[in-house]
């Protein structure tokens, strides 16, 4: 088979090798930046691979512009198309699925969450036998291994944030990892396997640019450390609810020993019960050979892995599915306000005008939302669900 | 599509619940034990499901026998063939794959290895696209369920295993499961799917029948719990090895995070890195839920998860990669055949003639072969390697 690849970065160049010595497949072009070009097989044209005889492409550039022109106009000119962006998925992941329905053309990417762990091929197989309650999991190297350097080494987020940028598990602009919303794109996708929706409005994300060395301390003390979660499902009434937040667990439930950049993604099925798969969640060849699970059962004859009713949707983060107690760190002066809203079981921690409480349970929307009002107000707040 | 299902147990009832709701399939006939026939769909006549117009036969009986005859006579009638019976597979799965390709049908068996956790599945997926370098991990619910009692709660062998009769996770007579053979009947189903070999002889298989409270009390003064873990893999030289033993492994390992009754599945890919599964290993909807996968997978088009050359094969367990420091428990006046023969790195407890030391580096054969020679001349033996 013919196939053309966007992209000759970290993991594009991981797609090269690979196929180096893969009998099913055939490299026509490979689309560099201007001045990259160095062999003949590259190209700095876009136009060469729409226009080449390839029948499939693979997207490993990154970025919602101009990946989406491309992907569109690959689908278009009749190819194929597998992409490993989480971001133009997320954005534009029902119209590449309808542009390649009405062309009859596949496009899959379960390379663009979780790296090299196969959570999105297996919700896919998973939803046709079982009922998925839940999925979600630990989905960001860069944020776990922040949130593990400082549990482990009791260092700031500063510090531990350089360290990551050093050892290349941060990016030069960290913003989407750290803030969560890389997380949440993930979250999306899932979504969009597991129940046809995907959740653009009304999510709630809270990442861990506010978690201090400190919180980690008072999380010792109660035996437990902080990750960052995702999670959607579907509440009893049969409403999607869809977060990121950061939680805290104990040292002894398995989320503790999802360490360093490894990445953990889960589901529960009605039947099957919970599901939990960890590996590299990133990396050169971890996410190349995610795309070469793709291409190889593109190769075999699996053309989409969304349904074609996929659609746009709201997440509801208030059912009881939802609810749980919180960590809250913050300044004395706002403690009141979670008393009076939410409730204050014990006052864990105490220091420098700041009190670290545990709340009554609360649901997500409701503890995302008083954080924000209380942050209006000039309060330095950081929270974490307790896991049950 | 029409099937029908030989066995109406713990797991061949929880297919048939399953199916109730199941748009794609439409039970014919479901075998029952003689005298246990109480409604239509049941029959206590094996012939009746021979020469019924089923498309597609699920096996939930257990035991190789009648389940090997019942599988060749339904493949010869024409029909495919789902089994969840690791036995059967283990020793006959190259005899059902020639005669499913001889009459092109079907055979599909991920249930019978991991129970709900897909790890059979996503081996014959990601092998086609990466090389397996090794492939195991903790695959027996029961002698699990028992290793994690002992080290929670500082039972005896004997109790634990009571225990897990009372609770219903170790079977009358749990030979099969305590003995290691369980789990190496998984290995050989896991090395036919990631390898092409059935290593069917010179294995070896240590279980658990010769822990006691006391090597738990020291493996937590050196920080480490015990888990029965068994392993395939290919050596450098190109050779399969292939094996079952208790492992010593740290508490902060994951390893020492897979609780009760769980399994988790690992394989190591050279380009996507460890990849590891954890779930339920067996249950009725578990199970069931797993062998609803196989019956999707084949609805949707697979016909197999082996490849035609496979073949019976040899375990060699003296490559480098079988080397490991082992933990060895004995009568102190067999000490001095463990210095001579392996050497000793450290005694780490002695008490009532007993010595428990750690070896240096040793193939797992090597080890193995010495304590059967120290059975022999009538010491008592309890060895696990230190995970690396």
């Amino acid at each position: 088979m013919k196939v053309s690849i966007l992209g000759h970065g970290v993991v594009g160049k991981g797609v090269w090798d690979m196929l180096q010595n893969n009998p099913c497949f055939e490299v026509r072009n490979v689309l560099v930046k201007k001045g990259e070009k160095s062999a003949d097989f590259m190209t700095e044209s876009f136009e060469d691979i729409q226009n080449d005889d390839s029948e499939l492409v693979v997207e490993c550039m990154g970025g919602v512009d101009p990946a989406y022109e491309f992907a569109s106009k690959c689908i278009e000119a009749g190819k194929s198309f597998i992409s490993s962006n989480k971001a133009l998925v997320a954005a534009h992941g029902i119209d590449l699925l309808n542009l390649s329905l009405k062309k009859d053309k596949g496009f899959l990417f379960s390379a663009a969450c979780g790296g090299a762990i196969p959570i999105l091929q297996n919700l896919h197989l998973a939803r046709k036998s079982d009922s998925i309650v839940w999925a979600g999991g630990i989905l960001n190297g860069t944020t776990n291994f922040i949130l593990d350097s400082m549990d482990r080494r009791g260092i700031g987020f500063d510090e531990a944030l350089a360290e990551a940028k050093a050892l290349g598990y941060a990016e030069f602009d960290p913003t989407a990892d750290i803030s969560g919303m890389d997380t949440m794109r993930k979250i999306m996708l899932i979504s969009m396997v597991a129940y046809d929706v995907l959740p653009n409005s009304d999510y709630h994300v809270e990442g861990i640019q506010s978690v201090s060395a400190y919180d980690f301390k008072v999380a010792d003390t109660m035996g437990c450390t902080i990750r960052l979660v995702g999670r959607c499902g579907l509440s009893e009434s049969g409403r999607l609810y869809s977060y990121v937040q950061p939680m805290l667990c104990k040292r002894s439930d398995f989320y503790a020993g999802v360490c360093s950049n490894i990445n953990m993604a889960q589901y529960e099925g009605k039947n099957s019960g919970v599901m939990s798969f960890m590996g590299q969640g990133a990396g050169r060849y971890p996410t190349a050979s995610a795309i070469l699970r793709d291409m190889t059962s593109f190769y075999e004859g699996q053309k989409q892995m969304l349904k074609s009713g996929c659609l746009f949707g709201f997440a509801n983060n208030s059912s009881k599915e939802c609810e749980g107690s919180y960590y809250v760190r913050l300044d004395s002066s706002h403690v009141p306000a979670i008393e009076d809203k939410v409730g204050v079981k014990e006052v864990v921690s105490e220091k420098d005008g700041m009190k670290c409480v545990i709340t009554e349970a609360v649901t997500v929307k409701d503890m995302h939302d008083l954080a924000a009002e209380l942050r209006r107000k000039g309060a330095q707040v950081f929270f974490a669900q307790v896991k049950g």
